[in-house]
């Protein structure tokens, strides 16, 4: 079974160019992040705004991040970007992101992020919990 | 005769919010500064990236830009951007911009911008140029 | 009676900058929020996080900003932001920024701001508040 | 021997954080950024941004990034980023990041970078270099 894989195509703005005339490497984290709540809402169906309450927790926040920088990108460059979970485990799960330039793999990056809710004994904590079963079921494709 | 206006919808991620869960004020310049792009694209049938080079100048930089903010716009907010040349000048024109919230304008923004070339006696240098009447006239819709 | 003004010196980081090899604008806009959260903290010696639960306000959220842009800010530049009140009105004040590239004044900021508190009538808005008078009283210098 | 390490203080700003009031992960790469300029100029004694011309590079991009979140940086926290290379290859090096609030690594974070020149074939383009070795000797601490 497949995992479910989300795209979305952009136009590389002035804005995250920086002084060699290319995206700047921060923004792909954030394009990443886009590309994580984007997929969470195809999978999900709830807004990822209502994310948190729909389900309980108080995000998925992010525990690792990597990327690896084939080619650049530069202003106007139009991109696609395709997020996919390649892995769930318990509480924890990981996101694979490719940033494609004129069809070629131009960034690959990777998340792990975690399911969280409110620690029962500190509310000024978070800790991780199960991810619900049915939760990883829609994001796979027959 | 009006001035040509261009549209952007797009929504409001999480990478665009601050602490207090909406969208923090640089981002808003950030937006105006996609919309002055994507407007002269529509306008000079130019991608943005060529746009120097096809009119010989250095670019069109800001020498003046404000905001009022009306209402917030929120994370997982539709929002419409729109940009309008308000004014060309000798040299310098002026761009409003006005950024919707489910229909209701919730800031308005505007930019000076000036046509600039490079100093021909300090190449370090950039200084205004005219502003060509057929660039001018691009922005005008019969 | 002087208005008390906070200063901050900083270098221009590679981050800073766009494909120009200057200081992108929203960025001056985001050194403008450093610059009057750091004058609050001169002022008032609460830290800026601890701002809203010391005073019972939800923020002091922007209405209104602009800025001057006279000279370019370059990568590696040593600035320094000059922050102060210019004004508190009943519920609202404006602040004014300057960035100083070599001793000139580079970009001049302003913003106007709102004391603000949850709206007791609907915890889902905020309101205006008038200002503690002991609150403008601190940014006086004699 | 051991590396040369630099180290930044600085304040986790409100335009760092995130809705959740937490730095943004992006924030963190953008930090590194920061460290690896303040290293190679604490290393070899030249501004960040004559770097290029003093060593006729074209710079060092990033070719590979990656960090681990183990705790929150949050509004107001002030921290502390160290930066080292931990190693020189032929072309290539990594440096490594601590990101510290109260005495404890809250972030881990790496780069992968290269020495790259214009390619004298394709002035377009850039391709990595040997670094000259008294540039890696600079960076060891006796």
């Amino acid at each position: 079974m497949a995992s479910l894989l989300s795209r979305r195509q952009f136009t590389i703005e002035w804005s995250h160019c920086d002084p060699a005339g290319i995206v700047f490497n921060p923004r792909f984290f954030e394009f990443f992040d886009w590309g994580t709540w984007m997929l969470f809402e195809a999978a999900l169906g709830v807004k990822p705004s209502d994310l948190a309450s729909a389900f309980g927790i108080v995000g998925i926040p992010l525990v690792d991040a990597g990327a690896r920088f084939l080619s650049p990108a530069r202003f106007g460059d139009v991109v696609e970007l395709t997020s996919q979970v390649s892995e769930f485990r318990r509480s924890s799960f990981d996101v694979e992101h490719r940033l494609l330039v004129r069809g070629a793999v131009a960034v690959e990056g990777r998340e792990t992020r975690v399911w969280a809710v409110r620690d029962p004994a500190d509310s000024s904590k978070i800790k991780s919990q199960p991810i619900p079963p049915d939760v990883a079921a829609r994001f796979r494709v027959q």
